[in-house]
């Protein structure tokens, strides 16, 4: 009988499935943690400035990020406040806090995946 | 009524969810497409060193794929051909074989989760 996977790989290594996930259109790719965290920084700070040194980016790097939401939405997703990188008072838009909780749903069913995969390997 | 991701992303853009997969342990990441295609290529070519410069890759690190492989399982994953990187008749294993035939059907079951998320940001 053939081995399974489980006869294969050495046992208590906790080995586990594991990935990455992202949306992508014909502009490229534009929608993973990364984007998601940086509007959730804006939204709890209010400053795009403040956001994007929270995640050891710049502030050019966060407009890039930001701009590339925008190409794939209807609307913008972040009302800058006038003033720009000191001003404060940035914030997201409902359609943001939209597609924030579309990812954080996007990631259970994602973790549910990897979980299931794992529990593959043991059996 | 709150709107939903299809009425928030840019229709025509083609947008889909796209991922990539990989096993992990304590031993950290070791197995994903580029190791499985390794195999693979050994397999029909004979000769890792072939395999290597097929995939553009040093036979360095083509050996380095091989000894990460080698530390999460129990029994070698190739028989290397005495005769070093000019040898040819290198062989891989039937666990490796098992390998390849896992990842594929790991790939399958991640590719209709994909595809179940992308037909989900059309409704």
């Amino acid at each position: 009988m053939a081995k399974t996977i489980k006869d294969i790989l050495i046992k208590n290594l906790h080995t586990k499935v594991n990935g990455s996930l992202w949306l992508e259109s014909d502009n490229g790719r534009f929608f993973g943690p990364g984007p998601v965290e940086l509007l959730e920084r804006i939204a709890g700070t209010g400053s795009i400035s403040t956001a994007a040194k929270e995640m050891g980016m710049s502030y050019k790097k966060a407009w890039g990020l930001i701009n590339a939401l925008n190409t794939q939405t209807n609307t913008p997703l972040v009302i800058p406040q006038a003033g720009g990188e000191k001003g404060g008072g940035s914030t997201i838009t409902s359609e943001a806090i939209e597609l924030i909780k579309y990812h954080r749903l996007l990631r259970k069913r994602f973790a549910a995946f990897l979980e299931k995969e794992t529990v593959r390997l043991k059996h």
